[in-house]
């Protein structure tokens, strides 16, 4: 009894610093910057109807202004989030996360305390609902900005293509996390990441890869359809990566000294 | 009486010296350079009809050479603004604003004399009406680059998306100015954040983001229309992100010692 | 007989050391976590039908999530291939090939000894095929993203447009090898290199320019139609790009005094 | 007549000097690679029928391969043009120019010797006609890849285009030759600026900026109309780049002292 306590006032006392209390701010405002930037560009994509040259002669009766198009261009869709994130990471500083599936890779690798993790998630959940909170009131309707499994796709496809684009994403996070770089260049390397998981899986599931990002409009348009697989497949894909990165690719008993 | 004359007597002593005015100049010459390639961008894109592959069989009678497109490719109008404002600043040199908004939170957060900003934006206003004139010339037709708000698009909500997409661009010129970094870097960064911009707003209010950007072509066709907006939600955002920086993301009190 | 035995048994002791065999599996590793986000992209691309605004009012039959589309956009396809062989070399390290026409050039120019150059390629071989049963697995059919001659266009055009792309890739490849840079420029700039050549060759062949990512599909489809034009071009490619580098754009003898 | 003489005689001895030669080398090489990759990806463009989602039921006659698209699609070929001059700076070396324009301002500005940038233009003409000829063996026709004004351009508009896609060209290199830069930068930079000149000018006249790239199919298809227009614009557009940047934007007399 007296030992958990103690534990917990240790954590405690871990957790309430500046620095952490900082970081834990930084992960909320940047993911809400990202996450507002990115389901805008979604949510006000134009109109596919009169606003691109097809010959439909007579004009749509759909407002050309703020309607959303649930089936997009792919192409814009991955510039908007790779363009995003890259910008709300430069923006708020080179080392945060902005998505739990980093976080979860960061604290599996032993990289970041257990605890401090859990509140880097909570963090970034509450910028992603933040955010949505934002495009209800900016755009009246948030359900095209859902993560959902298209038509046609069984769900063990859908938490595979999670996975994989999750794995690439959190390989090159901590490709770029462990080698000495300019400031500027992880975020951009990571908005490249998350712009080709966009262009793979955007069109089975809308690219899930961050659970912030699926919760938020999910928790605003209380859809919880399939919600979990934008949990598993990214959580699978950053254990996954974790363990290719530190066993394989770069291993760890590797620094000191060679394999064997 | 005489204390507002030695005042004003000290500033223009401040302003009158070679450094000042060539910073004028380059903030007026890189304005003109930057916009004359992004509104000729705009108006010279290739007309819809008989340019892209859609089933008309009978050719359109409009000219296909430099017929202005209204309601162009999101995408190619984001590349050409992002591609020319960086192009411009790396032609004129890095420290370079050509933005009225950037200018305004550089004044705001006291890293810019006062008077010395305002002769910026006069410099930057003067080279997008130059850069709107010049297209007049060319085009015959300068109104396809006015910023409007689309129809549909109530002004408050055309309002919150200038003051969100000018928000992220104030905030990576701020993150960009403080660190050291190769002189190409900030201006590439820049030109990605204003093609987001453009990705993110361009079917709503035509992506102003840059009171200068949104002058000019004013100016030129003498249509002020909902004008206010295009000045209104820049200035918001590029306070807003001063604030941020300033006191959320990079405290200015967190460098002589910690938080508290 | 005696020597054929000892030189074996020297390859072999240059083979089986830890770092060699590190870097076949390296090279394993990175063409198949490559070739699997660029297949997964090809094959998943969005269903022309019922994704894109035409004007088709009656909603093809086809399922629209994982159907793919054999004619893709070209722009998407290039970005795909490019940014996952970046972010594959992000992943698993600078050094690595990913592409058995860049170990041959590397092999030829006597950067890298035989033995080790014939392991790297079946690495690569073994990657490609991965990644392949991996997308049978996960889309039930993998002839789409087949490497295959376009109707309309001879094979020794074929060929000679293959070993173009692959020229500009090798000699890419080469230009950044020697000289000193940043840990992650190179993998961009060979994704940029990778990203022009599908842009100039997808619509002619499919754009191999990797034996590796042309073997992989050929070998789960067993189809293996005009499959020679996929090692005869990228090699072609590779020994001209090597000759070229080593002779007259960065002539070796030049390194010590002039050139006569 | 002696004064000639021996005038010619120090030219030549500046000239035949293995650096001189393999400068001039490297530039015809570049030229070839650039314009090679440019011009089959504007020649190999998929045809628009049968390989775009359009509501065509029937499929056009004409083979899919390799048959040539005039009025291509902007951003693609930006992105062609602008990577491949990308790269062949990246294989050939950073202070390749490939581009008439460029030795012109270069020679203008007292940074390379007349008769030195008489013979690097030779050497790119030379290399123009090349790809030229390549693509005619290719695809047995090149007229696809000629640079036209448009219908409905006049001849002034078309010069004014071609000047100012120029100018911007021709100060982004100077403003990345004078600064010490990593050698990989300039080639990227100076490869977003022709994208953005083709962005930009590639409807009205299909972007010269280029004299080399107009003159080699100019050349092969014995197609000169209008091809002034391709001379006098970037010529043009260099002088007045090299006048702004010695003057005011990087005054050269602001060196040693200040203004005045």
């Amino acid at each position: 009894m007296m030992l958990i306590s103690r534990c917990l006032c240790l954590i405690l006392s871990d957790i309430i610093t500046p620095s952490c209390l900082h970081h834990i701010l930084l992960e909320f405002l940047g993911t809400a910057l990202f996450l507002s930037a990115s389901l805008s560009g979604v949510l006000m994509l134009p109109a596919a109807g009169p606003d691109q040259p097809t010959n439909q002669s007579v004009p749509s009766a759909a407002p050309s202004g703020l309607a959303p198009v649930s089936p997009a261009c792919p192409l814009q869709v991955a510039l908007v989030f790779g363009l995003s994130v890259a910008m709300a990471a430069v923006c708020v500083g080179g080392g945060v996360h902005l998505n739990p599936a980093v976080t979860i890779a960061m604290a599996l690798t032993l990289r970041l305390h257990l605890w401090r993790a859990a509140l880097y998630v909570i963090g970034q959940l509450l910028g992603g609902v933040t955010s949505a909170a934002l495009m209800l009131v900016l755009t009246g309707d948030v359900t095209p900005a859902l993560n959902q499994v298209s038509a046609g796709v069984w769900l063990h496809q859908a938490v595979i293509v999670e996975m994989l684009v999750t794995l690439q994403l959190v390989l090159v996070v901590m490709a770029t996390t462990d080698v000495p770089l300019p400031t500027v260049v992880p975020p951009l390397l990571v908005g490249l990441a998350v712009g080709l998981g966009h262009l793979v899986a955007v069109s089975s599931t809308g690219c899930g890869m961050n659970p912030a990002r699926s919760f938020g409009p999910a928790v605003i348009a209380l859809d919880f359809t399939d919600h979990w697989v934008f949990w598993a497949g990214p959580g699978l894909g950053a254990c996954l990566a974790a363990l290719l990165n530190d066993l394989l690719l770069r291993p760890r008993w590797h620094r000191s000294g060679d394999w064997w």
